[in-house]
Order: C-alpha cells, then structure tokens, then sequence
C-alpha cells in the first residue's frame, strides 16, 4: 500500500495536509479541530516513513524530513492519537517477544547501568527545566483535575505515603529514587529511615545534596546500587517509576528480590507504567532513543510472577489519564522554556524531546497505556482490610522539603 | 510416611489428641488454645485419611469414621489451618492442571445446570436458617469490623453499587443472581432496569416471587438463563459468586460476552473469589461435594482473557479476611439452628455442611484465599480517576426490600 492510500485510510478524524516531496499535497481527515500541517523533505524520507512509520516518523521528525507547517509536532501526534483512538491495540507475537526480550531487555547489570545512564545522566539543570521543582519524574496524581503539577505530584507523593502504612523509625528501600524527591518527603514527614538506590551518578549527587542541604542525610541515604545486589531487611519497600526498566527476563528475580528484603509484616508498593491491551513490544523509536532496555508490561505478564515470589497482591489501583495530564504539563513546560534548552543541548535534542513527550501523552490518553500501584505484602493481615485508608493525605507529605539554613 | 509421623510433623501448634483404632492415642502440638480431640473410628478410616487427607477428612467426619470427643469439627480444622499458616502454598503442575480443567470444568449448557442445581436448588428454607434476610450468599464488605453479618451484607451491595457508577434508567445485567437481593435493591435505589439470570429454578422462583412482592418486576427481570446465551447491550454487568463456577476452559468466552453485551462508555464489576499464591487444582473434597464444576483462580489466571477481550482494568480490590468474617457468621448461624437443619435434611448433611463452612473460613483464614472485584471498562474514560467515588454508601442501596402492602 502506498503511504497515501495509508494515510488516507488511517486519518478520518481532523484537518490535516501533508505536502509530498512530488508536489502533491494530501488534504487528509474531515475537517474538523485545529489544522495541522506537513511537508515531507525528500522522496527518501518518504519512503522511510512509509517503509516504518513507527520509527521514522520520529527520526524524520528530529532531522528535519518532517517539517511542520501549521501546527507543532503535538498538534500532529495528536490528531493521529485521535483517529487511533478506537482502533483495536495491537498485540505482538510469542516469537516476536521472545527475540526482543532475548536482545533489548536482558538487562545485566553493566547494561542496565549504562541504559539508566543513557536517560537520567542528562543534567538535573535540564529536568529542571520542565519538572515540578520536587522532581518528580514519574505520574502525577490528579486528586482534582484543576490541580497544579506541583500539587498533584506532591498528591503523588501522599497518595504512596497513605498505601505505605508508615511508622515512625521503620526502614524504607526507595528503588530507583531519582533525585530523592519521594525518599526526602517520607524521611521528613513520617521519619522513617530511607534507603535511596538509582544507577544514575547525576541523580545520586543531586539526591545526596537536597539530603545535606536539608539537613536529613542521617535518614535518607543514598547509593549508586542496583536492586539486585541490596542486601538487608525492610519495613516498607517503594518503587517508582523505576519496573519500566527492569525488562521482561528479569522479572522473577526482581519480585524474588522484593519478597526476600520485604520483613514478613511489611508492605511494599510498586506504581509503573503498564498497557491495558495485552503484552506487546516496546516502541521501537522510544527504545532506541529514549528508553533502551525498556519494557512496558501488561498487568497480566506481571502478576504470575509476583504470585511464584510469594507475595500477596494487597491492592491494584490503575491510573487511566493521570499520565496524560502529567505530559501535558510537562510538554507545555518544556515549550515554555524551549530556548533556554536549546542552548544546553541543541535543536535536534529539543525536537527527540518534543516528539518523545508528545507521543507518550498519546499512548495515555488514546492507546490504553496506565500506571498501576501494586501493593504487596507477605502476610495476609499485614494492611487493613478496607481501602479507607489510602484516602488520607498526610499534609506534611506534601510539603516542599527546603534547604535548611 | 505413617499418619503417625506425618501429623507429628505437621502439627505443630494446638492442643490436638488423636485416638487411633489401635488403642494408642497421639498427643500432637504444644499444648497452646482450647483441646481438641478426635477419634477415629477405624482402621480402614485411618487408611484412608492416610492415603488421601484433602478428600478423606471430610468424608470421614461426614460418615463417622472421625469423631470429635472435645471440641467441634471448626475447631479441629482451626487448630489445622493455624499451623499451615506460614507453610507455602502448593501448586499443581500443568498437566495436573490440564486434566483437571478437561475432566471437571468444562461446563458445558447441561453440565452447568447441573452444577447449579447441586448446590443452588438446595430448599430457600435452608438458605435461609443461616445467610441474612436478604440472603446474599457471598462474601460481605465489613466496613467496621464489628458490624453484623447484615450491616456487611448492605455495605457489601452498597459498595458494588458505587463501583457500577449507576444512573437512573441505565440497564443493568447481573450474570448469576442468586435469590435477587442485589438486583432488587439496585432496582429500587438506583431506579436501573436489571435482567438477573440465574441456572438455579429454586433461585429464579425465589426472585421472582421477591420482585412481584415488592412491586419491583416491572424493573428486575429474572429468568433462567446461561450467560452464554444472553443478547442485548448493557450500560452496566455485575457478577458476584459466579465467576467460580465459570471453570477456566471457559473464561475467554465468559470475558468476551461480558464485552460483547457492555456498551462502549458501559461499566462492569466481576467479584469472585480468587486464590494469591498461583494457579492450583480445586480442593477435591469440595469438588466432589459442593461445587462441582467450580475452579478458584490465582488473578494470573484471569488478566490474560480479560486483555484479550478488549476490556480494560479499572481498578482491582482484593478483599481479604472478609469472607473469613462471613464464613464464621454463617457457620455460628448455622450451628444455632442446627436442630431445624437436621429435621429437613438428615445429620450426614448437617457434618458435610459444617465441614464446608470451616475449611471455606481456614481457607480465607489462613491460606491465601481472597475476594477480587475486578471493575472492568471498554474506553479509558468511563470511570473517574480517581477511587473516591468508590468510597460513597447509598444509604437507599441498604435499606431491606419490602414486601408492599
């Protein structure tokens, strides 16, 4: 099929044109919302994109084959999200999954440090940019949908703080900490011992100094650790944003590892990106440039390996569109303080970011990507038998932790 | 192993006595909570509990070739249950598993019906010596722990209701309706038209004649019907306690009628009972006996049709110990009208159902069973996102449906 009689079929929703190397424009879609439109640069771009549209639409898009017009790349990832709204999701076969796991996810622990790396050792100056000051890298919770980013990661916050049952003086492992943000609030608010793990030397240095300023390095420590070598026992284990990266053919060993530091009367809760539609492959333009090693499982890949580590699945909470609004922000951020970027990094970096935030936001808001919230324990009477108390937002969670003078 | 060595092993806490047919007697545990004593009646009873526990305990105590001399048939199966509580939880192999799904859960249209009538066409007047007035044969919500069995009956019908997210007209299907005391009360406080469906005719005659009494039938429907066989389109499926008499061969075409009969904005809850430590063979006693057909699934086991289905998980809560509660409020019920059970069936069935009762509430108790209320969606944006609409009790939900003068 020729990429304009794909097209055609593909867009019935919207106001799109796309001007063709040859001359020609496609006006595509039935006029409706904001126009978008596109030039493609040569007949080469053409044909990549027709060849591979999940992978060159992005590279096209960052080299300049893809040239906005009317519109910016959001509008356009959009307007696509929106005509794939209701069409089936995909599912990816046994063998096809198996490869990928084989080559993309195995994950050892050279790998998986250099992969982390690849993302996170970009410079906190540049997350700075368009995260909430808290940097919090992961789903906001829209506790109320006219929220801030700042007050829905900080509802975040509150939200795994409620489902963890802290106590005062209780041992907290944080997997894949970021840059302390969740780990700092809990040490300050619920004094609880907390112990920060990422493979990320930029985060682990921003981490330990927000800890120093704030005067809370006693409590919240933090190291350059992978999961698989954490020894010790633990009250509370917390893991956000942090299961994307596991990949596949790790799984067993990182439930197994999680019931073998979990203390038997403790609680664990492990909040990551899951797809509502079934298991599939990574996408591959994101695995290449934005998350190698990556996978986004569906909850049912997950489950039979919480189950043979013998934990017991406590509660489920899915998170539908939070993501969404998340990027939303993030992505007006990141335009907002565009140039400013643009001057760390370059255009072509700018534009992989703008793509890459763009076409997440799609995945959640049209392509049944969500969050889950896994909480697990050991015993079966280890949290209360109604959810109630996940509903308290304990206000000094929230609170920014502040340098001390 | 000798039964000897092998309880010796096995029982560790407890005060248990075991009088064999031998003349010996085994003093087994450390002598902690109430005595238990037991004699068995025979040397082929102690065979065969030998050769087969899972099934001869609960034929013995039914046939008399396990007496209790101190304290009653609970508190033996307790004193079991205490002690297996921290051991792992088995699992069976596939081809056991295999076998088993063929031989006993295929469940076809008759086979089904039969399954039901085994268990369901049992007398009303029986059901209703021990279950509460509105006879919800399921397990409660106990919103406080101390509530009565009828208070956690409404509460359990009132949160189903707030998860349904219902509005007036909307029409409701509810897969599996027992004696109607859902249906009815959604029908009454939600003003919803429900279709219940049911394969039990003592069910079907019971729910229909509450429906005439209360002037209800106009809006709650019953007939007898498989949920394979039901056309239509839904705003709104529930199903409580049926999805155990499914049988796992079954449960693709079981999720996708449920998205088949859904409307695309349509809201469903599945509320089952589900097993957290893995797949596992149906205990054989209770095969035999109670639920023919019957399989109690790990959630492992349910995500992959669920997926396959198109459906989307909105949220997941995993009830545990509730229906520890309940069993022990049927059980407490049931003994206080012991005498009057006993009058309409015969004292065989009167053990067997004891025996059920109790091993049900060790099972909940102390080996990892649970309830899971899986609330399902075909758009991402068909429930809100966030949970705390779930926490409203419509107080209309609970009140008791009326015979009207």
């Amino acid at each position: 099929m020729s990429l304009q009689s794909f097209l055609q079929q593909v867009i019935r929703e919207g106001d799109l044109r796309v001007r063709l190397p040859v001359g020609e424009t496609l006006r595509l879609g039935d006029g409706s919302g904001p126009p978008v439109a596109v030039a493609i640069a040569s007949r080469r771009w053409m044909m990549r994109i027709a060849a591979n549209p999940s992978m060159a639409v992005g590279e096209a898009y960052m080299d300049g084959g893809l040239v906005m017009e009317t519109g910016g790349i959001h509008d356009l990832v959009d307007l696509i999200g929106r005509n794939a709204r209701y069409r089936p999701l995909k599912r990816a076969g046994p063998l096809a999954r198996w490869w990928l796991d084989r080559r993309l996810q195995a994950n050892a622990r050279g790998v998986a440090r250099r992969n982390v790396a690849h993302h996170y050792d970009l410079s906190v100056d540049f997350y700075r940019r368009f995260l909430d000051p808290d940097l919090q890298y992961s789903c906001a919770y829209f506790a109320d949908p006219r929220m801030s980013l700042e007050a829905a990661q900080a509802a975040k916050k509150q939200h795994l703080a409620a489902k963890l049952l802290l106590e005062r003086g209780q041992r907290v492992l944080d997997i894949g900490c970021g840059w302390g943000g969740l780990a700092l609030s809990l040490a300050r608010a619920a004094e609880v011992e907390v112990d920060g793990i990422t493979l990320s030397t930029e985060q682990l240095a921003t981490a330990r100094g927000r800890a120093e300023a704030a005067s809370l390095a006693g409590r919240a420590r933090f190291s350059l650790t992978d999961y698989r070598d954490v020894a010790g026992s633990y009250d509370r284990i917390v893991s956000v944003g942090m299961f994307e990266h596991v990949g596949r053919p790790n799984y067993q060993a990182y439930f197994d590892q999680v019931a073998r530091l979990l203390k038997d009367d403790g609680v664990a809760v492990i909040h990551s990106i899951g797809r509502t539609g079934g298991p599939d492959t990574p996408q591959s333009w994101i695995a290449k440039y934005i998350f190698p090693g990556g996978y986004i499982p569906a909850l049912s890949e997950v489950l039979p390996y919480v189950e043979r580590a013998g934990l017991i699945v406590a509660d489920i909470e899915i998170l539908r569109l939070h993501y969404a609004e998340t990027l939303r922000c993030w992505r007006e951020r990141f335009a907002a303080r565009r140039a400013e970027i643009a001057a760390i990094y370059d255009e072509r970096f700018c534009r992989m970011w703008e793509f890459y935030l763009s076409i997440s936001e799609l995945a959640f808001r049209y392509r049944g990507h969500m969050v889950f919230q896994l909480q697990l324990t050991k015993r079966i009477d280890a949290a209360p038998i109604t959810r109630d108390y996940m509903a308290a937002s304990d206000p000094r969670v929230a609170e920014p932790v502040r340098q001390v003078a």
